[in-house]
């Protein structure tokens, strides 16, 4: 994968010609181009799902003051193991390494025994570790020259629409449930960052913090939609039987009404809006030692990868009023909402779901990547909403006459969809490079289009070809990209040429 | 506008909660909005002025090496004056304050002779200054435990497309000119971050980097299009002159072509895409002593603001070969292009677009606000393609039938804008609320809306109203909004009612 996306100029090595940081990727021009897709259908979709929820954008750089309310300053710590030639390494992934089961929840002392107990050796050099230390895995800042202020890049964009929440809840004119999207840059000095852009040093997230009388979690006013529709789920208690498909309505015994509805409407984000294989992604519940001790229910959603198996790409967290009770006492400003309908004065609760963008531009990608035996290359089968090309046009062979028609056709495409126009090379070659990056449909203009005002429009799915009129391209086009029609009927099927 | 700002929740200090952090702020529901739909313009405009021009993202944490081949490592300084107690200013500024002229390209020495042959003392204590430092401007980090990496908070996003230009000229199939454009976060740790959103520690750049054979400066294959367009320049040379109104095809003989067609797109960009007014926006060249020693030609956009006067808000800089030339010497890889047309090889000169996008955003605000005396209240007079919100909904009354018919209005319009739905206040507090947030039209569904399928839409810029039938709204406000014609002539006028 990694591979792939270097050659095509989705994502690499940051700082690649100084042989790269450990940890950090940049995105190159078709990997900004989904990235975004992926990012404009997550604000679409669920800041559509109510109109009290909004997107800011707030500071990555935050006072120290932040992370001791949030507990990140003293909890949000890597243990390191240390061996006598100086190798730094996880403690807990050298553990997990030699006895291949998980160690989650131990203190610093409680590795080193496991390791001194089971006689494992540091991975690189063979020999003795000699200690395990807590390594807290922010990146700390020195603000102004003195005796300035200290502060850390945060470790999760979610401490910000909790710092954001008083301000924001006063100008959007106080109405609960209010919900605050960010999309932003979250950073995590990783001991050992690794399998390319699913564990980095630096992250963009997708969140939403919905803020909720905590009085009204057995409520939602549209659950009616979704009481019928199958969750994926893998429950903590009943982890034996696997993934089990689950009505919401079924589910309602063991975790509440709002809960269930934002669970729902993330699956049908993956389902419908970016097209996962549905079974390829489940909601895994974590049990009272896994989940975060701040959260209450907490269930990430998890993609079937090939590399890796099932990753975390996200997760729907209860928070309770963990985060709004620790800022009120650490800022002393009252974080309390009155709620004028019920007259009733609470600290909101909170329902996470967040997303890890990376993470999810790798799965989209994961389960796009096709090798076509027939083709003999890569076709890359994004959904059309994400898709970073719809559309590519070729003149079939240089001259004048064809460019130029093929030009307008382009300029004019170019009004509703990202295209690109592409002279050079083989018909076949032109194919074969926009399977690549998952084009749509390639347009060929050719001696016939000039006497018939018409065009081939090659299907990248399935390798058809139909015949379309000038005229109706971009009409036909918008049905199939917008629309979900099926292009075979939009104009007559022509012969399949050899590919 | 500070106040302004934060009282509609456009943009605030971070970490409000805390007491902020000096030169951090974050952009609220309507400030992510407008910040957005100027990125959005930025990208539409700038990526279509080439085909080969596209956009890239990339990690802010960079290597040092990146600085020491850019020269931000040594150069990258301010210099700070310490008095007696400890209080610490820059030294320029300290200068400038009281000696009421610019001082640049001094020393840490010969600033510290200046202040005390002035007799300057520190301004907030009046006590001695002791001490003139160099200190640089950038955030370090360490990445990973022990013996990791150093790297660096990027000061400039500029460095990350010349670290990428070699993989993406391949990727991008080797043709020039190539643009790389970046709209990110860049950082430095100001001695003394000041005036709201225009000096901050964070801050967003959006910024184009033109890669182009040096030997073909003197071309451009579209010039004949702006060479009878008047730039406002203040010409380095003739400063005395003011701003000048000079036809791109007269400053051939002072600036190079290719360099004058980017200028003429800027200043389109301001004028046309944003309505900036055309006497408060100007290029101000930079003299030798001045401008950075890499740049060739430096040319300020300035916009004339109220608070401040004229305030840089970007630039247009001929970096030549500085960046590439820097980054294959220290990286050791080869940069040079191999152009297949001319069969020359050359490392390619840059021409840089840089805008800062919250000093634009600052700008943008300054331009629209706007008191009405005659309806004593604050008019946003946005350009409709910024404006964050285009319309809002009014129930005239709370009553079912009314608020049924206002909603189906309000989600058929918001397919289309960034609609609200408001049905709280008089409908004149309504109106004021919009007019202070920018809103271009507020329609209102009253009792006749129900028999002869009406509204009311009244215009914000001159408080007129129009009734138009509901079959046509949508179509109408699209020509209003995005094409531009006039609302009053779409509908029927009707008496103004009292505001």
């Amino acid at each position: 994968m990694a591979i792939f996306c270097k050659r095509k100029g989705f994502a690499y090595a940051s700082g690649e010609i100084y042989g790269g940081l450990a940890g950090l990727f940049d995105y190159g021009h078709l990997g900004v181009l989904l990235k975004r897709n992926f990012e404009d259908l997550w604000r679409d979709f669920f800041l559509g799902l109510d109109d009290n929820f909004a997107e800011i954008e707030s500071s990555e750089i935050m006072p120290e003051k932040v992370f001791v309310a949030s507990g990140h300053l003293k909890n949000f710590n890597d243990f390191a193991s240390k061996c006598k030639k100086g190798h730094i390494e996880r403690a807990d992934h050298l553990l997990e390494k030699n006895l291949k089961k998980r160690f989650e929840g131990l203190t610093s002392e409680q590795l080193f025994e496991k390791i001194k107990e089971n006689k494992i050796l540091c991975s690189v050099c063979g020999s003795q570790i000699e200690s395990v230390e807590i390594t807290n895995m922010m990146f700390p800042l020195q603000l102004g020259f003195g005796n300035n202020a200290k502060a850390f890049l945060r470790p999760e964009t979610a401490q910000s629409p909790y710092v954001n929440f008083k301000i924001q809840s006063e100008v959007m004119r106080k109405k609960l449930p209010l919900g605050l999207a960010l999309i932003g840059k979250a950073y995590r000095n990783e001991l050992s960052p690794r399998n390319f852009l699913l564990r980095q040093r630096a992250f963009t997230q997708a969140e939403l913090q919905i803020f909720f009388n905590p009085a009204k979690i057995s409520e939602h006013e549209k659950f009616e939609e979704v009481k019928d529709y199958f969750l994926n789920v893998v429950l903590s208690g009943e982890r034996d039987k696997g993934i089990q498909k689950i009505k919401c309505i079924n589910l309602l015994n063991k975790i509440p009404k709002f809960y269930i509805y934002y669970m729902a409407k993330v699956q049908q984000f993956y389902f419908k809006v970016l097209g996962f294989p549905e079974n390829k992604f489940r909601f895994y519940q974590l049990n009272e030692h896994e989940k975060a001790f701040y959260n209450k229910y907490h269930f990430d959603m998890e993609a079937d990868l090939d590399a890796v198996g099932w990753t975390e790409i996200g997760g729907v967290h209860y928070r309770t009023d963990h985060d709004l009770k620790g800022h009120q006492e650490i800022s002393g400003e009252n974080l309390s909402f009155f709620d004028e309908e019920s007259k009733e004065k609470f600290i909101p609760h909170v329902l996470e779901l967040s997303f890890g963008v990376d993470r999810n531009f790798y799965s989209i990608l994961n389960f796009a990547y096709f090798y076509d035996e027939k083709r003999q290359n890569i076709v890359l089968r994004l959904h059309p909403n994400l898709a970073p090309v719809k559309v590519a046009v070729f003149p079939i062979v240089k001259r004048e006459e064809l460019e130029k028609i093929s030009e307008e056709i382009f300029y004019d495409l170019k009004k509703d969809f990202n295209a690109v126009y592409d002279r050079s090379g083989s018909i076949g070659r032109r194919y074969a490079r926009n399977d690549e990056i998952g084009t749509l449909f390639c347009i060929t203009i050719d001696e016939d289009s000039l006497k018939k005002k018409e065009v081939t429009v090659r299907i990248r799915d399935n390798a058809e070809q139909v015949r379309i009129k000038i005229k109706d391209l971009r009409e036909s086009l918008g049905k199939a990209i917008n629309d979900g029609e099926d292009m075979s009927k939009l104009g007559k099927i022509v012969n399949t040429r050899k590919k």
